[in-house]
Order: C-alpha cells, then structure tokens, then sequence
C-alpha cells in the first residue's frame, strides 16, 4: 500500500540533513587531524564524528532496505558498505561533503558551462583540502617531510596541478594511496580547464564566422513554408475562377 | 582453391585463444616478477612463459605463411619478430594482452565516446601495471629505489599523470626505456581525458543553444519538396481544365 | 547635476596614467628586488613605489566615492582595498601592470583567436616575471635556494609548464603562496594553448569537409524566398490575365 | 627587366640544397658532440659545420640583397642573422633542419589532420634530439649530471612530457635556456596531441548523430530549386495557352 515509503522519498527526506552532518563531520575531523586535540576537546570532536558516522550507517541499512531490486543495489553501492564499515577507509567519509556540494550546485540552476567552472573550482578546492586531511593523519609521525597542514596543502597543490617538485612526498602506503587519487584529480582538472575554453574558444569563434554565414533555422524554414503555402491557396482560387 | 585458408580465417579462429594465452601469459610473467618464485613454482610460471611464446611464435610463422602479398607483411610487422625473436623485447609480448583487452571491447558495442572513455581506463590500467612489473624486472638489484611491486606501481602512477616528484627514478637503460613509454603514455591519457571532455561539453552546450535556434534538417527539407510537387500537380491540372 | 562626475569618466581619464604609473612601479619594482641598491638609487626606486601606491590608494578612494551603488562595489572590491592597504600584498600591486597590459590588447582590435593567443604569451611572460620578483623578495635571505634573479626566473618558468623539477623550490610561506599562483597559471596556460590549437584544428577539418558537403546558408535561402515571390507575381498576373 | 631574379626564384632554387646542408650539419654536429671527436674526424667535422655555416651566411646576405622591401625584410629577420653570426647560438643552426622536415612534410600531400600528427611527432622526435645535443654541449663538463648523450636524451624526454623528476637537470646557464625551449614545446606537444585528439572525437560523434538528423546541403538545396524554376516555366506556358 501506499503507507510504504520509497528509496527516492527517504532521500528527499535525508540528502540535506545527510549533507550537513557531513560539513559537522568535516569540520570535526578537521579539528582533530589539524589540531592534534588532547582532552575534552577531542572527545567534543570524536563525539560528532560518531554522530556522523551513525548517521551515515543508518542510512546506508535503511536505503538498502527500501532499495528494489534490493541485491543489485548492494552490488553496485559496495564501497558506500566499505565507507561505512572499514575504520581505514574513514577519509572517505569526507566524501559525504561533496554530496552536500552536488545538492548545493543543482540549487544554483546556471547555465552548464557555469555549473561546470562551478564544479571544478569548487571539487578542486575540496579534493585538495580533504586529501590534505586525510594525508596529514597518514603521514603524521611517520619519518616523511608532511607533519603540518601547511606542509599537506603545499604537497597537495603541487600534486594536484602535476607539478611534482618532490620536495615533499609521503612515504606510508595509505599517504601514497591518497596522493594517487589527487594525481588523476589533476588530470580530471587539467581536463575540465581545457575543455571547458576550449567550448567557450570554438563557440565564440564561430559566433564570429556566423555573422558572414548564417545557417539557415527553422524559423525561417517556416516562413518559406508559408510563403509556398499561401502560393498555393491562390493557385486554388485561380482554377477556380475561369469556371465561373 | 578454396581449400585453402586465409590469414582473415586464421585470425578468427586464433584470435580469442592467443587472447587467454596473453592473459595467462600476464599472469605466470606477474608470478614471477613479484613472487621471485623459487623450485617448482618457478618451473611452472616459466613453462606457461613458454607455451605462451611458443604459440605467438607459431601464429607469427602461420601468419607469415598465409598473408599476401608476404614480403609487404614481413616488412610492416617487423616489430611482432622482433618481440618474438629478441629475448630483451619479453616485456612486449604482454602487449598481446592489450589486443585482448581491444577484443573484449570491439564486442561490447556501446556508443563512440563510452568506447573512449573505457579504452582509456583500461589502456591506462592495464599500461601501468604491465610497466610496472617490466620497470621491476629491469631495476631490480640494480641499485635504484624500484624494488618492490609497491614502488613499481607508485612510479608508474607518479610518471602517467605527468606529476614526476623524481623520488623513485629508474636508473638502468631498459628501466628507462620502460619510462619513456609510460611518459607518452601519460601525455596521451591527458590528451585522450580532456578531448572526450571537451567534445561532451561542446555537445551539451549546442544542444542549449539548439532549443532556441533549430537547423533545418533533411526531414523538414522532405516535407517542403513535398509541398511544392503537390503544388506543380495542381498546377498540371489547373493548365488542363480550362481546355475542357 | 550634470557636474558630477561618473565613475565611468573617472575610468576613462585615469586608465592610462594609471597604466603608465604601474608600469613605472614595475621597474622601480625590479629595481629595488634585484639590484638590492643602496643609497640614493634606493632612495630613487623608493620614491617611485611610493608615488605609484599613493595613485593607486587616491585610485581606490575616488571609485568607492563614485560608485552607485557604494556598498556593493566595495564588498566586490575588497581585494583591491587588501592590495592598498597590507605592505605584505605589495607585490599584487603588480597585477596593475596587467591592467596596463589589457588596455594595450583592447586597442589592437584583432580577431578573438589572435586576441587570446596575444592574452596567453603575454600574460605568461608578465606572469612569469612578476612571480619572479615577487618569489625573490619572499626567498632572498631566508636558506632557499632562490637567491638571484635567475634562479627565480628558472623556477618560475619550471613552474609554469608544470615540468617541477623540485631542484629549487621556496622554503618560504609567501614563496609557497606565489608558487600556487604560478602553478594554477600554468594549468590555465596548458588550457588555454590546447583550447586555441583544438579550435583552429576543429575549424580547419570541417573547412575541408564543407568543399565537400555545404551547409545551406542565409544567402542562399534568400535567393530561393526570391524565387518564390516572382513566381506568386507571375501567378497573380496570370490570374488577371484572362478576366481580361 | 625580367633578367633580375626575385627572392622566390632564389628560395625555390635553393631550399632543397639548403634543407640537405642542413641535415648533413646536424651529424656533423651530432658527430662532435657526442663522440668527442679528435684528430682527423674532428677536423672533417669541422669542415662540414663551417660549409654548413658558409652557406647560411650566403642564403642570408643574398635573401637580404634581393628582399623587397629590404629595411622590413631586416628587421622581421634579426634572427637569422643573430643565428649566423654568434657562436653562441650555434646550436639554432640545426633549427634549419626543422625547414627540411617542412619542406618534406609539404610534399606529403596528404588530410590537414594528418599532417598536424607527422608534424607534432616529427617535431617533437626532431626537437628532442637537437635539445638533446645542444644540452650535452652545454653542459659537458660542467658539474652537472648531463654527462653523455643517454643522460641528454633522458632528461630532453622528462623535460618535453613534463614529468620533470628531477634527477638530471642542467646547471648552466645555456643548458637551461635550452631547457626552456624544451618545456614550452612540452607544453605545446600536449597541446596539440589534445587538440588533435579533441578535433577527432567531436567529428566522430557528429557523424554518429547526423545519422539522425541530417542537416540540409547545397546540393539538395539546388535540387529544390530546380524544382521550383520548373514550376515556374509550366507557369509561364500555362499562361500563354489560354491567349491561343
């Protein structure tokens, strides 16, 4: 019957709430990683990473619930399990915020190009500030030249944009797994900067060429029609009238 | 007379064996290269290293033998004898593996831009983890910093995306010619990334302005032909009746 | 009345001196960061950068007094009051000459292609420069290894391309801050050579195609509506005719 | 009178031989600098550099006295004669061999997109190796890593991919203005390998969707006209039928 929510309600219901939790959760984890907090501090700060990961696991059970066909969705979201359930894997929890960043740009309603610069500027801030994090806890305390998030964010720009002046490199597994995610993140950015002019560029250019050579529109393609059609009607009167 | 097969029929028939046998060929050389296997198991890997050269050796001889005209063939796949001939080339017999991987793709049928897109995550995939194990073969005990699969790997990545930090360089002749590939590669998946961008978002954005300002296509251009024939008919007729 | 002034007319008389003024602190500029002059010469160089600021502070004041409505402009121009007001911005400054450099490229009057390709060499040079003046001041004295102009114009360039060597890199937080800029410029110099080439290729293939293959153009449409229109007069004559 | 000979008769006549002067300078040079040549072939080397050098002094002084207007032709050809008369700039002598590799390509004769890849693979293999010699002349005994001709063609490869690792970079100061040259031509080459790339995809697709929907061509264009200049012409003799 109708009394039975569907998968798409409870996500109309959870997407906003579910996307604040995860800017809380950002901003604990922040405060945690960054400020190395000792104290009651700390526990503030793991008690809403708690908060945030119980949210998180409740909506992983109750979508996979409602989901129909219910196996296919739990083979096709297995990493949203592995987020969830795998303590390794917590930086990826993070990524809860760039759903909030997605729900806020489908708000914003520009043009695509817009929404696309939008995009890449904004997952590229993001992409930088989470892998930072995420690399600094990995590679803080263990032997590497990343112990400070200045030394993070320096080794992430310079990542991200494919520089590599290989001043400053993680040396543990899970910081080398974090960097590899920033460096197809800067071939994903180079390819967005340059796709992006290259539309503008080739669209601008041939705005300039269509004031020589207009192509011909369907709105004029409709005059044409009617000016046939009208044509016609008068050739119907004509062989009309010689009758008379 | 027909009895006679052709190298088209040959091809047909060899094309998905030699496939698997440049997977299992992957695989036992993989063995190998990471395990630094020892006794039996090292037998094992290394016999199925020599079934697989054995059968390319003998395709290249069956195809030698059919193709026409032969002399044309021999001198425009002179590089397959020399993968086959020239022990040092070994690490090229896994490019075998990549016409398997091209087969599996010629036979999912999608559309022109979700070919590129999976040939160019496949392609990458597939270019890093074969130069690595062949980087690992060719650098290991050389006295460079490649000297697990790990570094391999973490190498390969740093050096296709361009990034180059140039804490794990090659320093053998063989392992710096494995890099030159990798780094064209690198070069091409950046190219391939961005075109398929760029060409996405080209066609988003006509499809925008395309709303407003309509070409005229070929049906519409049908319908006019149309109007006009019925026109000269009526006209035909017209000039007939007043006869009568 | 109509005696006030717009910001309009402000702009129109105060763009070029302005721009000369920037480009007069430009050299002062480079002056005092790489001759490290002593005595009067300094005294000169100082009193060169002390008259372009005080221009620049007047510039800011006059355009907020202007401005209709005030608020807004100076909410939108908060970047430009931090460059006046923070000694540390002092070599934002610089951007001006970039207004100097815009001004310049608008009263060449090209096409939009030449105009970009003139935009992208022009202001990678000027970036280039200005980053390595800026790189230098911030290094100079501080243990790195960007201690002359050269080694500051080396890095830049190593930067722009996205090469990074990591053979001289800033130790420095403002260095660190110059060097992002650097970075994100080079990715946009990367977008922008490849977005320009991509559409000129695109340009000159559907060139070759349309010998081949021709679009219908407005023209051509126009002669067609003609012919249409002597045919309904003929037919309108025709019809008078044999009442006759 | 017509005895005069113009500066295009004198091009025509002497490109070709210039273009093989130009390659037989490159080994002369590649001789040298490679083998450390001593003796007799150093002495035979020589002798070809300086016919070589020879030769392009002639070309320049003869193009100079034909050119029309000779003051225009000077000075958008300072170049040319800093080419030919500094020492220093040797190594841009080989940049003749890029006319010979135009002049090779102009007779290819083949589609625009064609020529764009032999011209980028081409001119990146030619620019790669000239760099190559240049950088190992340069830097030969200098304290830098760039010690054989293995070393150069290594770091020319990392420097024009911009991977940039760092392990072998140059140390003077015409090593790095070499170098320069080589990571704006990476630049460029990943440009252009884009570009290419892009122009490929966006035609491929087009094709794949005019299936659909066909936009109208002149050809069709003029059958419709025909179409209606018929018309017109049984008009015209319906209307002369009736006054008989």
């Amino acid at each position: 019957m109708a009394q039975r929510i569907t998968q798409q309600q409870w996500r109309r219901w959870t997407d906003w709430p579910l996307a604040g939790l995860a800017v809380v959760f950002l901003i604990a984890y922040s405060w945690e990683v960054i400020g190395e907090l000792r104290g009651t501090a700390r526990d503030v700060s793991e008690v809403f990473e708690w908060i945030g990961w119980t949210a998180f696991a409740i909506d992983y059970v109750v979508s996979l619930a409602l989901a129909r066909p219910r196996w296919r969705w739990f083979y096709t979201h297995l990493i949203d399990l592995a987020i969830v359930a795998l303590p390794i894997l917590r930086p990826l929890r993070l990524l809860r915020v760039a759903s909030a960043f997605i729900l806020l740009q489908r708000h914003a309603g520009t043009q695509f190009r817009g929404r696309i610069v939008v995009f890449a500027v904004g997952g590229a801030a993001l992409l930088v500030y989470v892998a930072s994090l995420a690399e600094l806890e990995a590679e803080y305390g263990h032997g590497g030249r990343i112990q400070t998030i200045g030394d993070a964010l320096w080794w992430a720009i310079v990542t991200i944009t494919t520089v590599g002046y290989g001043d400053v490199t993680p040396v543990t597994v899970i910081g080398k797994l974090v960097a590899v995610c920033l460096m197809f993140g800067g071939v994903a950015l180079i390819g967005v900067v340059t796709a992006t002019l290259a539309s503008w560029i080739v669209e601008r250019v041939s705005e300039e060429e269509q004031a020589e050579e207009q192509v011909i529109t369907a709105l004029q393609f409709e005059e044409l029609r009617e000016e046939i059609r009208a044509l016609r009607h008068q050739l119907e009167k004509a062989a009309e009238t010689p009758e008379e």
